[in-house]
C-alpha cells in the first residue's frame, strides 16, 4: 500500500499499545510519523514500544488537554489517528471526573485545535465496544443502541459524537472504529485495569492464578493488535471511510473460560480459579459480546487475519523476550 | 394530588424558567421546596420568578460544580428535579468547553453527591429533544437514534446516560424527560440564544422584525410550560417512571412561519421577514420535529392541556404585566 509513503501522520496516544503498534506499521510503509503521548503514569505509554523506529519518528510528549502543545502537533498533518484516551472502565467509575477531563474536555480541545489549525485533516477516532454497553442482540452491528454501563463508555460515545458534529459543522473528515477487546505486544503489563487478556498472560507467565468470575461462559471477541492497526490503516487510506462508523471483530468469539485455558496452555504455566462476581464488576458487565464487522469488510475490505492461537503465541513470545521492560 | 404534601424536594436550576414554574406548582401542592441556582449571568435565574412563593421556599445560590454547597443541598431530599444546565445550542458551539464543564463535569459532581449522601433519592432529569439531532422519522419516539448536531445535545445525552448508569451501579432512582421546545412565563427575555418562542414574543411586543430562516416551513412542537411542569410532577410521583425515558410533545406541531404569524396576531404588533439560513444555524438545524408522547401518556397518564393559542395569550399577558422585570 503506497498510499502512506511520505504522508504526514500524527498518532495521539502514540507511545501506548495500539498507537505504537500503528506507528511501527506506518513507518514500514514510508510515512512520516509523529507520536503524541502524555506518558501518564499507569497508562500504556513507553518509549521502549518504539525502540525499533526511534530514529524515524518525531516524539512529542504532550497532553490532549494542553492546547498549545497539541496545536503545534496537529498542524500540517494529513491524517490523525486519534487514540489517546483514559481507557480503564474501572477507573472511570472510581474517578469519573478524570475520565470527563480526558475523554470529554480533551476531545473538545483536540477538535477545536483541528478545526482552527487544520480543518481539512482526516481523523480516525478510536471508538470502543464499550459504547454499546449491555448487549441487546448478537452479533452487535453499528446500529445497536448505545447504552454504556460505565462512565468510560458514555464519554467515548460523547467523544465520537463530537467528532461527527465537528465534521458536519466545520468540514473535518472523520471515521470512527469501534474497537473490540484487543491484545498483543507493546501493551502495558503492570496492572489489569484494562487489557485483560494481556494481564492474564502475565499471571500465567508468573505461574499465578487467573480468576474467572462466575461460570466464565460469557462470549468475548478478541482482535490481535496487528488486525486492529490494519483496520486503522485501511480507514485512513480510503475516502469511503469518511463520515463512517465501523465495528471491528474477530469472527471467532470465544468463551471466557476457554480463553483462559488457551492462555494457560500456550504459556505452559498458571492455573484457573472460579470466583463469584464482585459487585463493581458485575454492575458494568455487558453480557455476551460478538461483533459484526460486515460493514468494514464490505466497504473497506478489512478482515482479521490472525487467529487467537497465533496471536497468543506471538504475544507470549514478545513478553518472554522483553519481560524486563514491561513488568 | 396529595403525593407532594410535605415532601422534601430539591429543584436544581430552580430560579430559571422551568425550575421556578415547577417550584410554584409544587408549593401549591404543599411540598417543602428548596431551589438551587447558580444565577449565572445571561442564564434564566431570577428571584422575581419566585416572588409569589418567596417565603415558602428555601433558596440556595450555588453551582452544580461546587461539591460542598451541592452536597448539603441534595441531602435529605426525597425527590430532586434536576434541571440546571447550560442550555444554549449556539453557546455550546462557540464555547464548547463551558458546555462540557457544566453539562458533563457538573452532572458527574451532582451524581457523585447523590450516591454518597442520598443514594435512595429519586431524580427527574431534564433531557431534551436536542438529543435526537437530525430527525430520521416523525413522530420521534424514545427509540429514535441520538445523533445530536451540537455539543449541547451530545452533552445532555452524556448527562442522561450518566444518570442511568448511576442508577444501575448505585441504586439511584432515575427518570429522564426529553423536553420539547417550550415557552411561557418566567423565561428570560434578554436574548434569543434559547427559548426562541419567548424571544419572538419580545420582538413582537417591541414592534420589531421576526426573522424566519428560509421558507419557515419546518415543523416544531411547542409545549406551554405548565404542561412541562405537570409532566415533571407526574414523573416524580409515580414509581412507574423509574428507569424510564419519556418524550414530551404537544400533539399539535406547527410550521415555524405559522407560529410567527400567530405570535404577531396575539401580540398585535411586530412584522415578519424571511432571510436565508445563516451557516452556523443551518449546520445545527434538525429538520421537522414532531414528538411522540405515547409512552408517557400510556404509562403516567400525562397529556398536554394548553393549546398554542391559549399558551401564547397567557405568555403575552404575563410579560405585558412584568415587562420591566424581564427586559
Amino acid at each position: 500500500m503506497e498510499f502512506y509513503d511520505k504522508k504526514n501522520i500524527l498518532i495521539t496516544g502514540g507511545l501506548g499499545f495500539l498507537g505504537s503498534n500503528l506507528a511501527v506499521s506506518l513507518v514500514s510503509r514510508g510515512a512520516k510519523v509523529s507520536v503524541f503521548d502524555a506518558m501518564l503514569p499507569l497508562y500504556g505509554g513507553s518509549l521502549f514500544n518504539i525502540k525499533d523506529i526511534n530514529d524515524k519518528v518525531d516524539v512529542i510528549i504532550g497532553d490532549l488537554r494542553d492546547e498549545a502543545v497539541l496545536g503545534k502537533a496537529v498542524k500540517d498533518k494529513e491524517i490523525i489517528f486519534h487514540i489517546a484516551a483514559q481507557t480503564s472502565h474501572i477507573d472511570s467509575m472510581t474517578d469519573p471526573l478524570l475520565d470527563v477531563d480526558i475523554n470529554c474536555r480533551g476531545n473538545i480541545i483536540f477538535l477545536e485545535a483541528c478545526r482552527r489549525l487544520n480543518p481539512s485533516v482526516k481523523i480516525i477516532y478510536a471508538g470502543t465496544r464499550g459504547q454499546y454497553g449491555r448487549v441487546k442482540y448478537v452479533p452487535v452491528d453499528e446500529e445497536h443502541p448505545l447504552n454504556p454501563t460505565d462512565v468510560y463508555g458514555v464519554n467515548k460515545t460523547a467523544g465520537e459524537k463530537y467528532h461527527f458534529l465537528y465534521a458536519n459543522s466545520y468540514g473535518l473528515k472523520v471515521c470512527s472504529l469501534r474497537i473490540n477487546n484487543s491484545y498483543g505486544p507493546r501493551h502495558q503489563m503492570k496492572h489489569g485495569k484494562y487489557g485483560i487478556l494481556n494481564w492474564f498472560i502475565r499471571l500465567a507467565m508468573e505461574g499465578g492464578t487467573i480468576k474467572v468470575f462466575g461460570e466464565g461462559t460469557q462470549l468475548r471477541d478478541f482482535n490481535y493488535v496487528d488486525d486492529v492497526t490494519s483496520a486503522f490503516i485501511a480507514a485512513g487510506a480510503s475516502e469511503k471511510s469518511e463520515g463512517r462508523i465501523y465495528n471491528l471483530g474477530s469472527g471467532a468469539p470465544v468463551r471466557f473460560i476457554d480463553l483462559v485455558e488457551k492462555i494457560i496452555k500456550t504459556v505452559g504455566s498458571g492455573r484457573m480459579e472460579k470466583v463469584p462476581w464482585p459487585k463493581d464488576r458485575k454492575d458494568i458487565e455487558t453480557g455476551d459480546y460478538v461483533a459484526s464487522f460486515e460493514r468494514i469488510k464490505n466497504e473497506l475490505g478489512w478482515e482479521p487475519e490472525v487467529t487467537l492461537d497465533q496471536g497468543l503465541s506471538k504475544t507470549v513470545e514478545y513478553y518472554r523476550r522483553y519481560r524486563d521492560k514491561y513488568w
